[in-house]
């Protein structure tokens, strides 16, 4: 059988930086699951209609198409439930519902520090769409709205606090070992990391130590992506 | 065997009023325990200090003690284990944990809207230290630090926005049925509905209907404790 991921990619088609395709990324190696990555680009909406999307991430799995990376995470744990757990049992998935809405707020927190320089990593043929539409959500140029970043950053770090005060505590969102939960919060950071020079944490921060084995987790494949160094 | 907890209490000692307590209380009933509740106030340190605690909410439970109320839940989820599960497994539970310390933000969220109606509704021997520490906290008056909530308030409405999205996909954070999920998050609401009487939410919003629910829950458990009507 053949499984086919969808993933919105740059100019290198290698950077695969969509915070939502991540998670699914991470599902999939979760659950042991090989994949062939297809990279995607936003002006390709004709690739994935076929899939009933004008989305990524997409997941062909056999003859079955699945999209949206909540729908995606739910449809890996019923069908394949003798691998690994993704939720952890019915209560897990019910409350990873409202972390994957935490953290859908947490990409438009972080969107602000990397904008520009999501754009710079963009293929050619998508640039003038993104700048066009992102210009017009924030109201400013691309290269206004990350400006004064440095200055800004503590008030992200701040409204990442009942992140840090979960890791605090526990070593995963998920527990002992992570799950879901954890792909679900780390999509985004992975987002800001294969996309911008700029750092979202810093060394002595608990999230940080979190991010770094998330990174290293399934042999380092999001270590492995394509980063922009700071 | 006997079952006492400890819960903060206003000038009415029907009043428990305290976010952390309201968990506790429904937790409780979620497993169909019943407790003698004790009134406390603040001045009160001496009548909780054999149980080693400072705070409330102090479970006594026989001959165990147990304080905080994510610590009473996961002793109340292993104590009585063949009783409703309050997290739905260990994958809830772990995330539970996450929701936890969202819902402690919420309450220094919700805190600037109602902190002066709080102190109204104490016992007189509690407002000197309330307000001293309050005041100090916030470096102003508490009168002060209510003014002009009714424009404040869309940022706290737009600030719980992942609860909503959450709540339109499904009836509550627990999943079908309310779990300690929802006793987390449900706290800081009901705190504020039994010291104040303005409104955080508007009736149309998914957030009130869910409020309603667990009001009801219980037999109108929380429904029926003393209210200031708005």
């Amino acid at each position: 059988m053949t499984r086919q991921l969808f993933e919105l990619a740059g100019s290198d088609p290698a950077r695969v930086f969509s915070p939502y395709c991540w998670r699914t990324r991470m599902a999939l190696a979760h659950k042991g699951l090989d994949f062939k990555t297809v990279p995607w680009r936003f002006m390709q909406k004709d690739a994935i209609k076929s899939h009933a999307s004008e989305k990524v991430p997409v997941l062909v799995d056999g003859e079955t198409s699945v999209n949206d990376s909540w729908t995606i995470a739910n449809y890996l744990e019923d069908k394949y439930p003798q691998r690994p757990s993704l939720f952890g049992g019915e209560g897990g998935r019910a409350m990873a519902r409202m972390l994957n809405n935490w953290s859908d707020v947490s990409v438009g927190q972080i969107s602000p520090f990397i904008i520009a320089d999501i754009h710079a990593q963009l293929d050619s043929g998508d640039q003038e769409y993104f700048r066009r539409t992102r210009e017009k959500n924030f109201g400013k140029k691309l290269e206004d709205v990350v400006r004064g970043r440095e200055d800004r950053i503590d008030g992200l770090r701040k409204w990442l606090h009942p992140l840090r005060m979960t890791l605090r505590a526990q070593p995963y969102l998920g527990g002992t070992a992570p799950n879901y939960a954890d792909y679900i919060v780390f999509g985004p950071f992975q987002w800001a990391r294969v996309t911008s020079p700029f750092e979202l944490l810093t060394p002595d921060d608990v999230i940080y130590a979190w991010r770094e084995k998330l990174l290293d987790a399934f042999g380092g494949m999001a270590r492995q992506s394509p980063a922009v160094a700071a």
